[in-house]
């Protein structure tokens, strides 16, 4: 067992606060990661405040981890000491099949998520990336490519799979008219990776306050949808829509802005459902879909993809005492785009 | 103009009673067809009482059109007096665009009613089946399989192909398991067609009472919906549910029985909004759709699969006046499983 400082969570209602942990004693197949950036996404402050119902404390968050191999086990072969390796969401999969399928394992029961969960002991607690170091199979481990500087390419580990996932499964790509619902941590990515693809892009946001920022990205069109104007302009428009934000907003509404065979793709989960009318759906064909980050083998494409087109997150890089105050300023929405910790500063 | 007999709705709140009206010059294009059955959807009963919101009156429902061509324009190369013919919900589609899509036209902008509707010159009305006889385009009607008895074959034209239609486009098949929600006028058609396709099909019925008739028809499972027990044990099981309900189901509880990038599909509309939970799509990449009728190609290609497989609906044939009389057990699901109207007994 090797000490661990990180922070956690010791309660739903208390801050973060500084931790010292242990982790697990590496396997012949784990890789030891000397933390350097990890990533704030907003279900790590859902988690720390138990707003899921499920958390377990002490919890200490993160799931957008980036950082340098220190240790590899002897049947380690992806990766050397001195590696630039990432951890995403999870750090296990189903144990339960016969198989793993590689694909859709991120759908599969079994899955470890990278904190607030058990190691397949169902015993060993597993600890984020808020933290100084993390023990991980390899196999759940991500080479990241070495043109991204390492602070803005821990977000892809959450924010550029949820995003590269869809418009992978839903064939974005030239052609193809995509929207974009939010312009947040998770909507930005969707921006750059969308327009890299080749697809024609749509930010809808509820203002114009991020324009300049979105066209800038990658976007070649803007629209606030607190205008209804935008509903009328934009009917039966696009092929796909990924909508990033939790809040209730009218999904019949944004079925309206799909052409024939069109897609609305939910990625952020609000608390309630919504009510959906049959007639939004059937006279064109339309579904209304969910998606959940991606397979370790989609995330592993998404990062090479990132690194032949240069794309990273855009990110306001924070000292590890300043976690609340960034707490509050996402769930604000006052960060342009993403927050990410410089373990250094642990 | 040619003189036509058959019944109308007057007004939305009154039976329907006999009418004799004009049937529209046949042009170059067209076919005349003698009907000889005409079968009974539940949205002639909608339409005939106003309960969509859109009725013309007088009307002459009825889109499951069987009958033997008598007329056939100079133009015409598809039919021959004598003839097998049908035609289903449409007459005539996008004249809006500069080509016609025949893979979608039934969801294009356009799109002409057999009857409710008005022909492309915006003035004449189109009246339905429940008549002697139709003009229509040849390209709008259908060649019925010589070997299918042309009176069960007429719910082929709208029951038909309302399942066969999302059952070719969500690839219904061997080694795929498909749900259909709802044993009635559209239910055991899926029933028939999704077995023939080869897939594993079960049935999701209110309760057991048409179980018998189920497994007859090629169901290979039926389960009542009544039974809280089915949830548990059908969780995780389908490629594809087809809902031809239309009351208003919790579909949260159908999505938790499909697997992983499973479909919902709605072919019913119910009258109001249902609430659906995000936490119902997002953690197995599920979708809810809807899917109405088919294009003119696809539904030739189904009655062309059907007289290949024997397959026509189980009908009650009645004489034209037990049309309100047969309304009223339709409202009652008092029908096994489709009426169909005699149309020699005009």
């Amino acid at each position: 067992m090797a000490q661990a400082r990180g922070y956690a969570a010791t309660d739903a209602s208390k801050p973060l606060q500084p931790y010292t942990f242990e982790r697990r004693e590496p396997n012949d197949d784990d890789i030891v990661i000397d933390i350097k950036f990890s990533g704030i996404c907003h279900s790590d402050i859902h988690q720390a405040r138990n707003e899921w119902g499920n958390s377990n404390y002490p919890m200490v968050p993160g799931h957008e981890i980036a950082g340098i191999v220190t240790a590899v086990g002897s049947k380690v072969t992806k990766f050397k000491v001195g590696d630039r390796a990432g951890v995403g969401c999870f750090v296990n999969s189903c144990t339960q099949c016969a198989t793993r399928d590689v694909d859709i394992e991120q759908y599969m029961p079994g899955l470890v998520g990278t904190y607030n969960a058990f190691e397949a002991d169902g015993v060993t607690p597993t600890y984020g990336g808020y933290s100084d170091s993390i023990v991980v199979k390899e196999g759940y481990a991500l080479s990241i490519p070495e043109n991204l500087a390492l602070d803005a390419a821990a977000p892809l580990l959450c924010a550029g799979i949820t995003l590269y996932s869809p418009l992978m499964h839903w064939k974005a790509g030239p052609g193809k008219k995509v929207a974009i619902v939010g312009m947040g941590g998770l909507g930005h990515m969707g921006v750059k990776i969308a327009h890299a693809m080749g697809a024609d892009v749509t930010v809808l946001s509820q203002s114009l306050s991020k324009k300049e920022d979105g066209l800038k990205l990658g976007a070649d069109h803007y629209y606030a949808t607190s205008d209804a104007e935008t509903f009328k302009a934009l009917a039966g428009t696009f092929d796909l829509i990924l909508c990033t934000v939790s809040a209730e907003i009218d999904w019949n509404a944004y079925l309206g802005l799909l052409k024939v065979d069109g897609s609305l793709v939910l990625l952020g989960i609000p608390e309630n459902a919504v009510p959906v009318h049959a007639f939004s759906l059937v006279p064109g064909r339309k579904s209304i879909s969910g998606s959940m980050i991606g397979s370790i083998k989609e995330t592993q494409e998404m990062l090479d993809f990132c690194g032949k087109h240069n794309i990273v997150s855009e990110i306001e890089l924070i000292r590890m005492d300043q976690v609340n105050e960034a707490y509050e300023r996402v769930i604000k929405s006052d960060v342009r785009y993403r927050f990410v910790i410089d373990m250094a500063t642990l």
